[in-house]
Protein backbone atom coordinates (compact mmCIF):
# COMPACT_ATOMS: atom_id res chain seq x y z
CA UNK A 1 0.00 0.00 0.00
CA UNK A 2 1.57 3.17 -1.20
CA UNK A 3 2.24 5.88 1.39
CA UNK A 4 -0.05 8.91 2.47
CA UNK A 5 0.92 11.74 -0.19
CA UNK A 6 2.50 14.93 1.43
CA UNK A 7 -0.45 17.15 -0.24
CA UNK A 8 -3.23 15.36 1.42
CA UNK A 9 -0.97 15.45 4.89
CA UNK A 10 -0.57 19.19 4.28
CA UNK A 11 -4.30 19.29 3.82
CA UNK A 12 -5.24 17.98 6.87
CA UNK A 13 -3.19 19.62 8.84
CA UNK A 14 -4.21 22.91 7.04
CA UNK A 15 -7.76 22.39 7.57
CA UNK A 16 -7.28 21.25 11.58
CA UNK A 17 -6.06 25.03 12.35
CA UNK A 18 -8.54 26.29 10.07
CA UNK A 19 -11.17 24.76 11.99
CA UNK A 20 -10.18 26.51 15.23
CA UNK A 21 -9.26 29.16 14.34
CA UNK A 22 -12.67 29.99 12.36
CA UNK A 23 -14.28 29.47 15.43
CA UNK A 24 -15.81 26.22 13.99
CA UNK A 25 -15.34 23.71 17.03
CA UNK A 26 -18.31 21.57 16.86
CA UNK A 27 -15.99 20.52 13.41
CA UNK A 28 -12.76 19.99 15.54
CA UNK A 29 -13.77 16.28 16.66
CA UNK A 30 -14.22 14.72 13.12
CA UNK A 31 -10.21 15.32 12.23
CA UNK A 32 -9.81 12.49 14.51
CA UNK A 33 -10.80 8.75 14.53
CA UNK A 34 -13.41 7.38 17.03
CA UNK A 35 -10.62 5.66 19.07
CA UNK A 36 -8.46 8.64 19.04
CA UNK A 37 -5.85 9.51 21.57
CA UNK A 38 -5.45 13.54 21.95
CA UNK A 39 -3.27 14.80 24.44
CA UNK A 40 -1.41 17.87 25.54
CA UNK A 41 1.75 17.78 27.65
CA UNK A 42 4.71 20.21 27.91
CA UNK A 43 8.32 20.01 26.11
CA UNK A 44 10.00 18.99 29.41
CA UNK A 45 6.99 16.43 30.50
CA UNK A 46 7.42 14.92 27.76
CA UNK A 47 11.18 14.59 27.72
CA UNK A 48 10.96 13.03 30.95
CA UNK A 49 8.07 10.18 29.96
CA UNK A 50 5.52 11.10 31.87
CA UNK A 51 2.28 9.91 30.61
CA UNK A 52 -0.16 12.15 31.96
CA UNK A 53 -0.71 15.05 29.53
CA UNK A 54 -2.58 18.37 31.27
CA UNK A 55 -5.45 17.81 28.65
CA UNK A 56 -6.08 13.98 28.27
CA UNK A 57 -9.06 12.35 25.77
CA UNK A 58 -9.24 9.01 24.46
CA UNK A 59 -11.91 8.82 22.61
CA UNK A 60 -13.86 10.88 19.76
CA UNK A 61 -16.55 11.56 22.38
CA UNK A 62 -14.39 12.94 25.37
CA UNK A 63 -13.57 15.63 22.25
CA UNK A 64 -17.59 16.33 21.46
CA UNK A 65 -17.89 16.43 25.15
CA UNK A 66 -14.91 19.14 25.71
CA UNK A 67 -16.41 20.98 23.28
CA UNK A 68 -20.15 21.15 24.72
CA UNK A 69 -18.64 22.18 27.92
CA UNK A 70 -16.59 24.80 26.29
CA UNK A 71 -20.05 26.13 25.28
CA UNK A 72 -22.06 26.15 27.71
CA UNK A 73 -19.24 27.53 29.37
CA UNK A 74 -19.95 30.46 27.20
CA UNK A 75 -16.74 32.01 27.87
CA UNK A 76 -16.99 35.88 26.78
CA UNK A 77 -14.51 35.90 23.68
CA UNK A 78 -12.01 39.01 25.17
CA UNK A 79 -9.40 36.97 22.55
CA UNK A 80 -8.92 35.16 19.75
CA UNK A 81 -6.13 32.81 17.99
CA UNK A 82 -4.14 32.63 15.13
CA UNK A 83 -2.28 29.26 14.10
CA UNK A 84 0.70 29.13 12.14
CA UNK A 85 1.75 25.68 11.19
CA UNK A 86 5.89 25.33 9.83
CA UNK A 87 6.49 22.54 7.75
CA UNK A 88 5.85 18.68 9.03
CA UNK A 89 8.42 16.00 9.02
CA UNK A 90 7.21 13.02 7.84
CA UNK A 91 8.72 10.12 10.25
CA UNK A 92 7.48 7.33 8.68
CA UNK A 93 4.61 6.23 5.83
CA UNK A 94 2.93 3.20 5.10
CA UNK A 95 0.31 0.79 5.73
CA UNK A 96 -1.98 3.73 5.35
CA UNK A 97 -0.73 5.66 8.55
CA UNK A 98 1.72 8.38 8.33
CA UNK A 99 3.92 9.63 11.67
CA UNK A 100 4.82 13.29 11.15
CA UNK A 101 5.57 16.03 13.18
CA UNK A 102 4.71 19.37 12.81
CA UNK A 103 5.90 22.96 14.29
CA UNK A 104 2.80 25.07 15.56
CA UNK A 105 3.08 28.83 17.05
CA UNK A 106 0.07 30.52 18.28
CA UNK A 107 -0.24 34.18 18.24
CA UNK A 108 -3.27 35.63 20.60
CA UNK A 109 -5.14 38.56 20.02
CA UNK A 110 -6.41 40.43 22.40
CA UNK A 111 -9.47 42.46 22.43
CA UNK A 112 -7.74 45.72 22.20
CA UNK A 113 -5.48 44.26 19.14
CA UNK A 114 -2.72 44.11 21.24
CA UNK A 115 -0.83 40.16 19.60
CA UNK A 116 1.71 38.32 21.37
CA UNK A 117 2.96 34.58 21.17
CA UNK A 118 0.73 32.55 22.96
CA UNK A 119 2.50 29.12 22.23
CA UNK A 120 4.78 26.74 20.38
CA UNK A 121 5.46 23.45 20.36
CA UNK A 122 4.93 20.43 18.09
CA UNK A 123 2.17 18.05 16.79
CA UNK A 124 3.08 14.86 17.20
CA UNK A 125 0.75 13.04 14.66
CA UNK A 126 -0.27 9.68 13.42
CA UNK A 127 -2.47 9.81 10.46
CA UNK A 128 -4.88 6.95 9.23
CA UNK A 129 -6.07 6.86 5.82
CA UNK A 130 -9.55 4.72 5.12
CA UNK A 131 -11.59 5.87 1.82
CA UNK A 132 -11.09 8.95 1.24
CA UNK A 133 -10.91 10.30 4.42
CA UNK A 134 -7.54 11.29 6.72
CA UNK A 135 -7.86 11.42 10.25
CA UNK A 136 -6.11 11.76 13.61
CA UNK A 137 -5.82 8.33 14.83
CA UNK A 138 -3.15 10.13 17.86
CA UNK A 139 -2.64 13.80 18.02
CA UNK A 140 -0.06 14.28 21.03
CA UNK A 141 0.59 18.35 21.86
CA UNK A 142 3.96 19.45 22.91
CA UNK A 143 4.04 22.61 24.05
CA UNK A 144 7.66 24.51 24.04
CA UNK A 145 6.43 26.67 27.27
CA UNK A 146 5.94 25.20 30.82
CA UNK A 147 3.18 27.79 31.76
CA UNK A 148 0.21 26.45 29.96
CA UNK A 149 -3.04 28.02 30.88
CA UNK A 150 -5.13 24.97 32.25
CA UNK A 151 -8.33 26.94 31.60
CA UNK A 152 -7.59 26.82 27.98
CA UNK A 153 -10.61 27.45 26.28
CA UNK A 154 -9.29 26.45 22.99
CA UNK A 155 -8.28 23.00 21.39
CA UNK A 156 -4.83 23.28 20.21
CA UNK B 1 -9.75 21.14 -16.72
CA UNK B 2 -7.77 19.77 -14.19
CA UNK B 3 -6.99 21.62 -11.03
CA UNK B 4 -4.04 23.76 -9.96
CA UNK B 5 -1.79 21.77 -8.68
CA UNK B 6 -0.68 22.60 -4.93
CA UNK B 7 2.83 22.61 -5.92
CA UNK B 8 1.63 25.96 -8.16
CA UNK B 9 -0.52 27.40 -5.77
CA UNK B 10 2.55 27.46 -3.28
CA UNK B 11 4.87 28.88 -5.24
CA UNK B 12 3.10 31.74 -6.03
CA UNK B 13 1.68 32.36 -2.53
CA UNK B 14 5.82 32.15 -1.35
CA UNK B 15 6.68 34.59 -4.31
CA UNK B 16 3.99 37.30 -3.04
CA UNK B 17 5.39 37.48 -0.06
CA UNK B 18 8.76 37.39 -1.29
CA UNK B 19 8.21 40.47 -3.30
CA UNK B 20 7.34 42.50 -0.28
CA UNK B 21 9.86 41.36 1.70
CA UNK B 22 12.73 41.66 -0.45
CA UNK B 23 11.45 45.34 -1.05
CA UNK B 24 10.73 44.51 -5.24
CA UNK B 25 7.44 46.88 -4.33
CA UNK B 26 6.92 47.63 -8.14
CA UNK B 27 6.76 43.87 -8.61
CA UNK B 28 3.58 43.36 -6.35
CA UNK B 29 0.71 44.35 -8.92
CA UNK B 30 2.09 41.73 -11.71
CA UNK B 31 0.83 39.20 -8.96
CA UNK B 32 -3.00 40.11 -9.74
CA UNK B 33 -4.91 39.86 -12.67
CA UNK B 34 -6.06 43.09 -14.34
CA UNK B 35 -9.74 43.12 -12.72
CA UNK B 36 -8.35 42.20 -9.80
CA UNK B 37 -9.96 42.63 -6.28
CA UNK B 38 -7.86 43.78 -3.25
CA UNK B 39 -8.96 44.12 -0.08
CA UNK B 40 -7.58 44.89 3.25
CA UNK B 41 -9.92 44.74 6.51
CA UNK B 42 -10.52 43.00 9.99
CA UNK B 43 -11.76 39.98 10.95
CA UNK B 44 -14.73 41.76 12.95
CA UNK B 45 -15.53 43.45 9.89
CA UNK B 46 -15.54 40.67 8.13
CA UNK B 47 -17.62 38.47 10.31
CA UNK B 48 -20.11 41.26 10.21
CA UNK B 49 -20.37 41.23 6.50
CA UNK B 50 -18.73 44.76 5.92
CA UNK B 51 -18.19 45.32 2.70
CA UNK B 52 -15.45 48.37 2.57
CA UNK B 53 -12.03 47.52 3.63
CA UNK B 54 -9.44 49.55 5.39
CA UNK B 55 -7.78 49.65 2.07
CA UNK B 56 -10.10 48.74 -1.48
CA UNK B 57 -8.56 48.17 -4.91
CA UNK B 58 -10.52 47.03 -7.61
CA UNK B 59 -8.19 46.98 -10.54
CA UNK B 60 -4.42 46.51 -10.69
CA UNK B 61 -3.97 49.89 -11.94
CA UNK B 62 -4.69 51.08 -8.43
CA UNK B 63 -2.17 48.88 -6.96
CA UNK B 64 0.10 50.52 -9.14
CA UNK B 65 -0.64 54.03 -8.61
CA UNK B 66 -0.89 52.71 -4.48
CA UNK B 67 2.82 51.98 -5.02
CA UNK B 68 4.23 54.82 -6.51
CA UNK B 69 2.44 57.28 -4.08
CA UNK B 70 4.17 55.13 -1.39
CA UNK B 71 7.50 55.83 -3.28
CA UNK B 72 6.41 59.42 -3.45
CA UNK B 73 5.84 59.76 0.09
CA UNK B 74 9.40 58.19 -0.03
CA UNK B 75 9.19 57.14 4.09
CA UNK B 76 12.44 56.57 6.03
CA UNK B 77 12.44 52.90 6.35
CA UNK B 78 12.94 52.71 10.38
CA UNK B 79 11.63 49.27 10.20
CA UNK B 80 11.28 46.18 8.08
CA UNK B 81 8.83 43.58 8.11
CA UNK B 82 8.82 39.62 7.32
CA UNK B 83 5.81 37.27 6.29
CA UNK B 84 5.55 33.71 7.00
CA UNK B 85 2.79 31.90 5.50
CA UNK B 86 1.23 28.96 6.77
CA UNK B 87 -0.21 25.92 5.20
CA UNK B 88 -2.72 26.86 2.83
CA UNK B 89 -6.80 25.66 2.71
CA UNK B 90 -7.80 24.89 -1.09
CA UNK B 91 -11.75 24.87 -0.83
CA UNK B 92 -12.20 24.82 -4.47
CA UNK B 93 -10.02 23.94 -7.18
CA UNK B 94 -11.21 23.37 -10.95
CA UNK B 95 -11.60 25.56 -14.26
CA UNK B 96 -8.44 27.50 -13.87
CA UNK B 97 -9.53 29.09 -10.73
CA UNK B 98 -8.80 27.82 -6.93
CA UNK B 99 -10.07 29.45 -3.88
CA UNK B 100 -7.63 28.65 -1.22
CA UNK B 101 -7.34 30.33 2.82
CA UNK B 102 -3.60 30.77 4.24
CA UNK B 103 -2.89 32.06 7.23
CA UNK B 104 -0.22 34.71 7.66
CA UNK B 105 2.21 36.10 10.32
CA UNK B 106 3.96 39.36 9.91
CA UNK B 107 6.50 40.33 12.00
CA UNK B 108 8.59 43.76 12.56
CA UNK B 109 11.63 44.28 12.52
CA UNK B 110 12.56 47.95 14.43
CA UNK B 111 15.67 49.68 13.40
CA UNK B 112 17.12 48.96 16.68
CA UNK B 113 16.41 45.33 16.26
CA UNK B 114 13.36 45.06 18.64
CA UNK B 115 10.95 42.37 16.81
CA UNK B 116 7.49 41.67 17.31
CA UNK B 117 4.44 40.51 16.18
CA UNK B 118 2.98 43.43 13.76
CA UNK B 119 0.04 41.41 12.69
CA UNK B 120 -1.83 38.23 11.51
CA UNK B 121 -4.43 37.11 9.78
CA UNK B 122 -5.82 34.98 6.78
CA UNK B 123 -5.27 35.71 2.88
CA UNK B 124 -8.50 34.22 1.62
CA UNK B 125 -7.80 34.03 -2.27
CA UNK B 126 -9.22 33.46 -5.71
CA UNK B 127 -6.53 32.35 -8.17
CA UNK B 128 -6.76 31.88 -11.91
CA UNK B 129 -4.54 30.40 -14.08
CA UNK B 130 -3.75 31.59 -17.90
CA UNK B 131 -1.25 29.70 -20.00
CA UNK B 132 1.52 29.28 -17.34
CA UNK B 133 0.53 32.05 -15.06
CA UNK B 134 -1.27 31.99 -11.68
CA UNK B 135 -2.22 35.46 -10.58
CA UNK B 136 -5.01 36.79 -7.63
CA UNK B 137 -8.10 37.33 -9.11
CA UNK B 138 -9.05 38.72 -5.84
CA UNK B 139 -7.32 38.66 -2.14
CA UNK B 140 -9.08 39.32 0.58
CA UNK B 141 -6.85 40.18 3.56
CA UNK B 142 -8.59 39.52 6.72
CA UNK B 143 -6.66 41.03 9.77
CA UNK B 144 -6.88 39.33 13.35
CA UNK B 145 -6.47 42.65 15.12
CA UNK B 146 -8.71 45.41 14.80
CA UNK B 147 -5.75 47.57 15.66
CA UNK B 148 -4.48 48.37 12.13
CA UNK B 149 -2.23 50.61 10.88
CA UNK B 150 -4.11 52.36 8.56
CA UNK B 151 -0.78 54.41 7.41
CA UNK B 152 0.88 51.29 7.18
CA UNK B 153 3.87 51.72 4.36
CA UNK B 154 4.06 47.90 3.06
CA UNK B 155 1.36 46.01 1.41
CA UNK B 156 0.06 43.03 2.94
CA UNK C 1 18.01 15.92 -15.66
CA UNK C 2 15.00 16.60 -13.67
CA UNK C 3 14.78 19.05 -11.03
CA UNK C 4 14.33 18.35 -7.43
CA UNK C 5 10.62 17.76 -6.35
CA UNK C 6 9.37 20.17 -3.76
CA UNK C 7 8.17 17.46 -1.63
CA UNK C 8 12.13 16.72 -1.07
CA UNK C 9 12.70 20.60 -0.86
CA UNK C 10 9.98 20.62 2.04
CA UNK C 11 11.97 17.54 3.77
CA UNK C 12 14.84 18.60 3.92
CA UNK C 13 13.91 21.91 4.84
CA UNK C 14 11.48 20.88 7.96
CA UNK C 15 14.21 17.84 9.36
CA UNK C 16 16.94 20.55 9.28
CA UNK C 17 14.72 23.13 11.85
CA UNK C 18 13.56 18.96 13.69
CA UNK C 19 17.55 18.72 14.09
CA UNK C 20 17.91 21.57 16.00
CA UNK C 21 14.93 22.18 17.75
CA UNK C 22 15.52 18.24 19.38
CA UNK C 23 18.40 19.68 20.49
CA UNK C 24 20.01 16.86 18.40
CA UNK C 25 22.92 18.83 17.71
CA UNK C 26 25.37 16.35 16.91
CA UNK C 27 23.01 15.54 13.47
CA UNK C 28 23.40 19.12 12.13
CA UNK C 29 26.47 18.70 10.06
CA UNK C 30 25.38 15.85 8.51
CA UNK C 31 22.93 18.06 6.69
CA UNK C 32 25.80 19.86 4.65
CA UNK C 33 27.72 18.22 1.73
CA UNK C 34 31.64 18.22 2.70
CA UNK C 35 32.77 21.46 0.99
CA UNK C 36 29.59 23.26 2.43
CA UNK C 37 29.48 26.85 2.79
CA UNK C 38 27.60 27.78 5.82
CA UNK C 39 27.36 31.83 6.82
CA UNK C 40 24.71 34.03 9.23
CA UNK C 41 24.67 37.48 8.09
CA UNK C 42 22.31 40.04 8.66
CA UNK C 43 19.91 42.11 6.34
CA UNK C 44 22.10 44.96 6.48
CA UNK C 45 25.56 43.48 5.46
CA UNK C 46 23.99 41.72 3.23
CA UNK C 47 22.33 43.85 0.91
CA UNK C 48 25.64 46.05 1.47
CA UNK C 49 27.62 43.36 -0.27
CA UNK C 50 29.77 42.60 2.97
CA UNK C 51 31.46 39.14 2.11
CA UNK C 52 32.02 38.23 5.86
CA UNK C 53 29.37 36.61 7.77
CA UNK C 54 28.95 36.88 12.15
CA UNK C 55 29.63 33.00 11.49
CA UNK C 56 31.12 31.89 8.84
CA UNK C 57 31.88 28.03 8.25
CA UNK C 58 33.25 26.50 4.93
CA UNK C 59 33.91 22.97 5.52
CA UNK C 60 31.52 20.37 7.34
CA UNK C 61 34.26 20.00 9.68
CA UNK C 62 33.80 23.63 10.74
CA UNK C 63 30.69 23.13 11.62
CA UNK C 64 31.28 19.38 13.41
CA UNK C 65 33.91 21.63 15.40
CA UNK C 66 31.51 24.21 16.13
CA UNK C 67 28.87 21.76 18.03
CA UNK C 68 31.78 19.86 19.51
CA UNK C 69 32.54 23.57 20.85
CA UNK C 70 29.08 24.46 22.05
CA UNK C 71 28.86 20.74 23.89
CA UNK C 72 32.10 21.78 26.20
CA UNK C 73 30.86 25.17 26.72
CA UNK C 74 28.22 23.13 28.69
CA UNK C 75 26.30 25.90 28.91
CA UNK C 76 22.83 25.43 31.24
CA UNK C 77 20.02 25.58 29.08
CA UNK C 78 17.91 28.38 30.67
CA UNK C 79 15.95 28.63 27.32
CA UNK C 80 14.41 26.56 24.00
CA UNK C 81 13.76 27.75 20.90
CA UNK C 82 11.10 26.87 18.38
CA UNK C 83 11.57 27.43 14.48
CA UNK C 84 8.85 27.63 11.86
CA UNK C 85 9.32 28.49 8.57
CA UNK C 86 7.53 29.57 5.71
CA UNK C 87 6.52 28.35 2.26
CA UNK C 88 9.76 28.21 0.24
CA UNK C 89 10.65 29.74 -3.22
CA UNK C 90 12.40 27.41 -5.76
CA UNK C 91 14.38 30.08 -7.57
CA UNK C 92 16.67 27.81 -9.90
CA UNK C 93 16.16 23.92 -10.32
CA UNK C 94 18.05 21.88 -12.37
CA UNK C 95 21.06 19.81 -13.22
CA UNK C 96 20.59 18.17 -9.32
CA UNK C 97 21.06 21.69 -7.88
CA UNK C 98 18.14 24.24 -6.87
CA UNK C 99 18.49 27.10 -5.10
CA UNK C 100 15.79 28.52 -2.94
CA UNK C 101 14.89 31.05 -0.16
CA UNK C 102 12.95 30.38 2.88
CA UNK C 103 11.39 32.51 5.44
CA UNK C 104 12.01 31.82 9.21
CA UNK C 105 10.85 32.89 11.95
CA UNK C 106 12.47 31.74 15.54
CA UNK C 107 10.89 31.95 18.87
CA UNK C 108 12.79 31.57 22.17
CA UNK C 109 11.06 30.39 24.97
CA UNK C 110 12.96 31.43 28.32
CA UNK C 111 12.94 29.32 31.37
CA UNK C 112 9.67 30.78 33.05
CA UNK C 113 8.09 30.03 29.98
CA UNK C 114 7.92 33.28 28.72
CA UNK C 115 7.92 33.46 24.89
CA UNK C 116 8.99 36.16 22.40
CA UNK C 117 10.02 36.80 18.88
CA UNK C 118 13.73 35.69 18.80
CA UNK C 119 15.04 36.33 15.15
CA UNK C 120 13.33 36.59 11.23
CA UNK C 121 14.95 36.00 8.20
CA UNK C 122 15.45 34.31 5.14
CA UNK C 123 17.39 30.91 4.33
CA UNK C 124 18.89 31.67 1.02
CA UNK C 125 20.70 27.87 0.00
CA UNK C 126 22.03 26.15 -2.22
CA UNK C 127 20.39 22.35 -2.53
CA UNK C 128 22.33 19.57 -4.03
CA UNK C 129 21.15 15.85 -4.77
CA UNK C 130 23.32 12.85 -4.60
CA UNK C 131 22.18 9.58 -4.79
CA UNK C 132 19.07 9.20 -2.35
CA UNK C 133 20.32 12.41 -0.44
CA UNK C 134 19.59 16.18 -0.90
CA UNK C 135 21.86 18.76 1.06
CA UNK C 136 22.80 21.82 1.52
CA UNK C 137 26.22 22.82 -0.63
CA UNK C 138 25.40 26.63 1.00
CA UNK C 139 23.47 27.90 3.28
CA UNK C 140 23.40 32.02 4.11
CA UNK C 141 21.20 33.05 6.81
CA UNK C 142 20.34 36.37 6.72
CA UNK C 143 18.66 37.50 9.79
CA UNK C 144 16.31 40.59 9.75
CA UNK C 145 17.56 42.06 12.72
CA UNK C 146 20.83 43.53 13.16
CA UNK C 147 20.75 42.59 17.03
CA UNK C 148 22.70 39.35 16.89
CA UNK C 149 23.50 37.53 19.76
CA UNK C 150 27.08 36.16 18.59
CA UNK C 151 27.19 34.07 21.58
CA UNK C 152 24.45 32.39 20.20
CA UNK C 153 24.30 29.17 21.33
CA UNK C 154 22.18 27.19 19.06
CA UNK C 155 22.51 27.08 15.08
CA UNK C 156 20.14 28.93 13.06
Amino acid sequence: MAGITLDRILAVQAAYIRCIDTGALEGWPGFFTDDCLYKVTTAENHKQGFEAGIIYADSKGMLTDRILALRQANIYEKQTYRHILGLPTVLSNGGGEAKTETPFLVVRIMHDGQSDVFATGVYLDTLRASDDELKFASRLVVCDSSRIDTLMAIPL
